[in-house]
């Protein structure tokens, strides 16, 4: 089992950015230390929702103060790429690291962002295959190639530099519907179950996902669907690693359950309802949101936007080390193994942070770990 | 007198970018703790003559790892970039390097990289001044603002992270003809003068950048020209530091003039050489150089490509201390006062690269350092 975090920087209040960046790279560092295995981090754009907009820059950043942790996007917003400097910071920072960049790419959801750069969002999902194709044949291409596209053209094109992981970083992409889970079948790439899914519709992705694969891996099947056209990496793919699962969970671990969910709470709440009022057009914006964090917290009505118990049964991992062990052994029956946690949300006390990954580290972690010398050390 | 690096990658050997970055990357660290006062690192794109593609990226590495280096580009190609995500790239290096940014500016050059880039080499201008315009309004703006232009267009528009510097990061423009100067004034920009001007040339350029300086700076003086259309960031840098003049000149130091000539030539000239042929349409290439850098030293014919003595004495600082510290000298009586090296070309032996810096910093660089209290120990 190996866990991560699935992290960002958000601004609840607009004066310090400086602050919210230093904290979440100590949270990054801290974990490093602790042995966790990888950090993912979003990208968004324009709003205090997120302010991690470069987010390759600041991978770039961390390959030069971490040794061994494994450094993620989740997602790059394809649309938003020129994808060929897309292929060329991607190559620089799997460069920089040493061979640890995991792609996560998606197509984007939020009407702002779309809006603001002034791209159609009904274009997304073309716009995303267009440039994973290129993005592909850019990494893996022996022999400079043109490219001419709904949305991009280039000539006699060969990046430098190149990545340093064969035949290119690994990409993971989220996927729910039948047609997009084959697609990540049928492409090799990773399949990203994202933090806002319930636990059972987890486990029903997971199955579906993995039917889906013993399906397209059986000879004798026949397709799951038309046939798809080819993959222009289909072939310097066909020997890479068996397909990867990972999941983004909301976590907060404390002594105890109660404990977690109260410090998670409103830190929490201010992260969804900023979600939503930067992911919807601005006729159904609920306007929750004051400039001061000072006032949000004031202000603060439970349940008056999202149902925070029932996120807290069916959603997120906020409690104590026993109850949070209990449920992750609950994922790993479901074929997860794979785990990267949303840690640092909605202006939540660093220290707080800091102390959660260290519990989760002490408590939880060692059930997850093999040791095969001392089986009985395991709690 | 300022001194700092004018660097980049290049790939000599077409299987060796790692050990490339890493030598490159170790002299910036050994320039710092010998005291140079920046690093600038070039952007190019698909070819041999220049691996450095993701230079914000490699930036933002490097501001993890130093402390008191200035860091700049020189320079970002703007019509290659979107504007927007160039803001946020450029805000977000700022940050991390806690102010240390600065940015050099160009529209292009290259043949090659317009033509796989697949945009039109004759919008290189006017992409390059809606880019300026943009980037300049969404790093100051403090409200979010639509842009209507040529090339792009965005609604309410406003950026995350912001720079840290203020108004914004000082930006560095390479600047020749009257045009070309009285735009830099006018934006209160400062001037980049490149590495391939002779030392005539040099002092001619200052000396007319002075003369236009001091005439837009005269009241009574009427404009230059006829008046232009105003900066949308006039205002917010009105009170900004007086405008700075950066020479890029490469530089080789030795215990002899003869022998810092000798290691510098063929590596120089592999760079010269590659630079003219990315520079040029297909048509005009000369098809000098071999895949292999040992088949190019073993060719290598002086005299065949370029004048290298007549380098030697009007662009370059290939010498002993002496004959340096004299040239130096003489272009600080022109008014030069900050002066970048470019020093890792063309597979130039990496420990000679370390060697000069070294030589530099110990012999040439107390000839130019204030010492109010022992002016006596300056040789």
């Amino acid at each position: 089992m190996k866990f991560g975090l699935f992290h960002s920087v958000q601004l609840p209040n607009p004066t310090e950015q400086e602050r919210y960046y230093r904290e979440a790279l100590e949270q990054v560092l801290h974990a490093e230390r602790l042995g966790y295995h990888s950090v993912w981090f979003t990208e968004h754009h324009f709003t205090r929702h997120g302010i991690v907009s470069a987010t390759l820059s600041l991978l770039a950043y961390l390959a030069a103060l971490t040794n061994t942790i494994r450094l993620g996007t989740a997602v790059t917003v394809l649309p938003f790429h020129n994808p060929v400097q897309l292929a060329e910071q991607t190559a620089t920072v799997d460069l920089l690291s040493q061979g640890r960049l995991d792609l996560g790419v998606g197509r984007g959801y939020q009407w702002g962002e779309f809006h603001r750069m002034n791209i159609p969002m009904h274009e997304a999902t073309r716009r995303f295959e267009e440039s994973m194709q290129i993005l592909t044949r850019a990494w893996t291409s022996p022999h400079p190639f043109d490219h001419r596209g709904e949305f991009w053209s280039f000539n006699d094109l060969t990046i430098q530099p190149k990545p340093v992981q064969r035949p290119h970083p690994p990409v993971y992409v989220a996927a729910s519907g039948p047609d997009s889970v084959a697609r990540v079948i049928r492409n090799r790439w990773n399949l990203l179950i994202g933090q806002g899914e319930t636990f059972p519709q987890v486990a029903n992705q997971i199955e579906h996902y993995k039917n889906a694969l013993a399906q397209a891996n059986h000879p004798s099947s026949p397709p799951a669907q038309a046939p798809p056209p080819p993959s222009p990496n289909a072939e310097s793919e066909a020997n890479c690693a068996p397909q990867q699962i990972v999941l983004a969970r909301a976590m907060h671990a404390a002594p105890t359950t109660q404990q977690a969910q109260r410090e998670a709470e409103i830190p929490f709440m201010w992260f969804k309802q900023t979600g939503q009022e930067v992911s919807a057009p601005p006729g159904q914006r609920l306007d929750l949101l004051p400039d001061e964090y000072a006032d949000y917290r004031r202000r603060y009505a439970p349940g008056a936007a999202f149902d925070y118990p029932a996120m807290c049964e069916n959603v997120t991992l906020f409690g104590s080390p026993a109850q949070i062990t209990d449920r992750i052994a609950r994922l790993q029956e479901n074929g997860i193994q794979n785990i990267i946690f949303f840690v640092n949300f909605g202006g939540i006390e660093h220290q707080k942070v800091l102390d959660s990954l260290t519990l989760f580290a002490a408590e939880v972690m060692p059930h997850f770990t093999p040791k095969p010398t001392a089986p009985a050390n395991a709690k």
